[in-house]
């Protein structure tokens, strides 16, 4: 029966080809809006295709989708019924608002943008001074670049100015020149954190340095595949980099054109951009070939920070604008950690500091005695709820919190906006292992045991966590041997980390979880799976989104740049898969202390 | 009746809307290809248009035009009649080859091209040292900026060529990359001379620094007008500037596809220009307005060096190579005139030295005791044989000397290639001048007396040159008057620039004449009528194109750009239009000396 993954909560439903897409997101509960019963009438149980095949449109939808949404690609899930195994689609203003994933309690400090304007008034010429126009400009700023584009308006806009004129400042680049009567540009701009899943958008007030909106959407090269090698594979298989680089820019075009709507902004007057992402995400983002990546020495084809021209990449801002680049720090640890070392700022700790951003790669970072070193581990997706036979993410209707009892019961199970539960996402997932290893259910090697709960499925024995309205909610030996191997990686990774700069689990003053995932966690359970390092509570802190915080710092403050340059050339890299002690550790990680 | 006015040749004809084209050539001798008199089944006698009507094209021309021709806007001369009052045409492969216009007997210097080809080896990656592509990349190069067109193949080409690559630098940009597989890539670049009516191109092999060919088309700007105010007045009317920047550099970009065909070149393979020329014709191939030019105080929007991507200005050579503008002088004296005196070393001669080049404006500087001062001249283009009845260009069938005797007759004609005369180029003007002024026909205030070869014409009193077989060739009274007007012009610019810098003209050690016009003129007479100082033959040189000299230098010796530079900001700038001097000079150099 083919898969259907369903945008933005990230649920995987199975729809028969003969059913419509509604029947299966019905059937699961998804709250999606629909007034006709099905009949095609009422026109609201939108759905848009990110990935794999639909039937044809009908008669109906043509009939019943405004132009402009269908322009965009909408169809109606009463309507479609799936038409490749795997399908991916989003849902329309439902379901619930995602939850986190953008913010962070990180502050990205004081402003001093690239990107300024400043008023000048210059002397016009005269028959004893008729030196030239560029000439007077040039000298009344100090000494700038002035790009041929901005040259050619600049006699029009002096003389309309009467010599007054507002000039807008990339650095030592004019990008723009106002005369003085027009208002003076308001300057925007946008911080921008790739993810593998997942693109998104921080728009700022550059002159106030501070946080008007933000957007995410689905990383459009989730069509090439989920993950970072199946990415790289197809760039290097099908000399698909374009591709690729396409797909990723069309992501943050994409939710700039929802800010600029919201916000009612116009495209030229954001000036100034910020990006990281992991180092494949920064490659493409570039348009640089990622093979490099895909095999050993993995040597990027550039770790500099890069500062390009919004024009080179096709971007939808100012074509003058900056991009900016911080530098990945090695082939599988990308500018996102160097963001988050830079915005815990952790190597300014004077005591032993950890940061760990938990994802489908992990990357982990410990300062310590004016050392940064950072490792990054091969998590898998299973704690964001990928690849876990009810995994979803944590938004509505996700079991986040659950209990289970000494004889295996599940009590106290709590769902995001107490709807009725539909899956379960991360801090779920942690609930559920730690419980069923504590009741003995799952033992120390992780072996699912015989219990009135533990019943045959398709896959080999499963736990019934829920008999909800809408089917059962299951945990199964599956999910728990993939969480197993997630959490000996990122186990190993902090282990070794401490172990290499010499630091005691003891001595650590401060651990910083990055991530979607941590907000809502349950620390004693997370700890006890040793997914972090059993410090007390009092130094946990969960901090979100950090990678965004970097790419914000970033953005507002020109001179972070330097620093982050610098930083990230401090910075040493730790490589697990060449590190003799890791496959002793790791094999050592796999199972569970137990209580 | 309608006026064609005929390229390569420079003769304007009178061609009745009932005729043909090839009757009109015909008539004036003017040698065309054909062989089915006028049926249009040879297909020989091939024109295009360059501003103006034709009648449409008649079935004959489809059949019998190649489709390339026909694409390019070939018509048969025998099938098509004026439609409009001017027409410009071009005569395909025919009219001898136009003379002397391009070439110098100026040197260019030795080479130091901007853009050079470097071998560079690296270290390959290893789990030791996986710095990334562009970290050892640049390191290899000691310091590079790589754009992200080229780091985009970097990593490919890289291991294609087992880490030896050939990189083509332009300063510290790269702007090409191969494997050293390959073949070291050729380096060739253009010079560029644009003139009001003409724009020739120099093509180098920049390796070498030699000249390997050149060409010169008729300047597209020519159906805006054809003087340099009147494409302004276009420029500001008609906010036409972008039309006009497309205009001229279409016309280089005809120039250098005409020399890819003939030396089998391939665009990428030119990576460097420089371009010289007046003021408002360097504005124009930037795209910036002229219309500060057009009104005091005449300040031009950029008198800077300026080096541009050769993708910013839409040139048809490798687009991230660059082109570089020497900077104008002021308003009136554009960086052709820096390039005149760049070309003689005015600056360096010990003894007072001057360069005149005469043109529609005509730009004289003077070089004394470290001082170089500048000045234009208004001179209209009859010394050019334009606005001459009977003028035309130094091509076959021109008159380019002839003397009259003491009694007024014509004697010791000499044409172009020794045809027959079609009309009179500009040194067959000046000897016809002197030689009247000298026979009393034309008296000290330039009025023509009556005399047997004095006749009543159209537009007043007319000397008949010669009753040739294909019309009389005349100088007019008319001929007359805009002649005094050039050469007072002329002569008070030297003079006056004699007085500013103190030098008397028995002083003056070398006098340089550049331009197309000076070749094959007689010295004696043109000193007769002022347009030169009356120094003594041996300190005159005559240097043809110095301005393409000065451009060719800049190409092939880069240091030679920031000397330009330099020198540009010592030239003192005589402007004569706010001078007190000048109006009693002008008045009193209209007249002719008398003998």
């Amino acid at each position: 029966m083919p898969k259907v993954f369903v945008e933005p909560i990230g649920l995987t439903l199975p729809v028969d080809e003969q059913e419509t897409l509604l029947d299966g997101l019905l059937r699961a509960a998804v709250d999606i809006p629909t007034d006709c019963a099905g009949r095609g009438t009422c026109g609201k149980c939108l759905v848009r295709v990110g990935s794999g095949e639909l039937t044809a449109p009908t008669e109906r939808e043509l009939k019943r989708i405004p132009e402009k949404l269908r322009a965009e690609g909408w169809r109606l899930a009463c309507q479609a019924s799936p038409r490749s195994a795997r399908v991916s689609i989003e849902v329309r203003g439902t379901a619930g608002q995602r939850r986190i994933l953008t913010t962070s309690r990180l502050h990205h400090g004081p402003a001093h943008p690239a990107v300024v304007t400043r008023m000048v008034e210059l002397q016009p010429p005269s028959l004893a001074d008729a030196r030239s126009d560029l000439a007077r400009f040039d000298e009344a700023l100090g000494g700038v670049n002035v790009p041929l584009k901005v040259l050619m308006c600049l006699p029009k806009t002096l003389r309309d100015g009467r010599w007054r004129v507002i000039a807008t400042l990339y650095g030592k680049r004019v990008i723009d020149v106002h005369a003085v009567d027009h208002h003076a540009p308001e300057l925007f701009g946008a911080a921008v954190d790739i993810g593998t899943s997942k693109v998104i958008v921080y728009l700022f007030d550059l002159t106030r340095g501070s946080l008007i909106d933000q957007e995410a959407v689905e990383n459009p090269q989730m069509r090439y595949g989920e993950d970072v090698i199946s990415r790289i594979a197809q760039a290097a298989q099908h000399n698909d980099t374009a591709a690729l680089a396409l797909a990723v820019r069309e992501g943050i075009n994409a939710d700039l054109s929802v800010l600029y709507e919201r916000q009612g902004i116009h495209p030229n007057h954001v000036c100034d951009m910020t990006v990281v992402g992991n180092t494949a995400m920064h490659h493409l983002a570039l348009g640089l070939s990622p093979v490099g990546l895909g095999q050993a020495p993995f040597a990027p084809a550039a770790a500099e920070p890069l500062t390009l021209r919004a024009s080179e990449l096709g971007l939808d801002m100012n074509p003058d604008g900056g991009v900016h680049f911080p530098p990945p720090i090695a082939g599988f640890v990308g500018s996102d950690a160097l963001a988050v070392i830079a915005a815990t700022r952790l190597a300014g700790k004077k005591r032993p500091s950890m940061a760990i951003d938990i994802g489908t790669n992990t990357e982990i970072a410990l300062a310590h005695d004016g050392r940064v070193t950072v490792t990054s581990c091969a998590s898998g997706p299973a704690f964001e709820g990928y690849q876990i036979r009810n995994g979803m993410k944590a938004v509505a209707g996700a079991i986040e919190r659950v209990r289970i009892t000494r004889h295996g019961n599940v009590t106290d199970v709590q769902t995001i906006a107490g709807a009725e539960p539909i899956g379960i996402c991360g801090s779920g997932v942690v609930d559920l292992l730690a419980g069923l290893v504590h009741a003995g259910i799952v033992d120390r090697s992780g072996r699912m045991q015989e219990h009135p709960h533990v019943r045959q499925g398709e896959e080999g024995r499963e736990y019934l966590v829920t008999a909800g309205p809408h089917g059962d909610i299951v945990f199964t030996q599956h999910d728990v041997r993939s969480l197993q191997l997630a959490k000996g990686a990122i186990h190993s990774g902090w282990e070794l980390l401490l172990d290499t700069l010499g630091v005691a689990v003891e001595e650590l003053d401060r651990v910083f979880i990055a991530g979607a995932f941590g907000n809502y966690l349950d620390l004693d359970a997370a700890q006890f799976l040793g997914l972090f390092p059993p410090v007390t509570k009092g130094r946990v802190a969960f901090v979100g989104n950090a990678a965004g915080v970097g790419a914000q710092m970033a953005l507002i403050d020109v001179r972070a740049r330097r620093r982050m340059a610098r930083l990230r050339d401090r910075i040493e890299f730790l490589d697990l898969a060449t590190d003799k002690r890791f496959l002793d550790v790791f094999a050592g990680r796999l199972g569970f202390a137990g209580d």
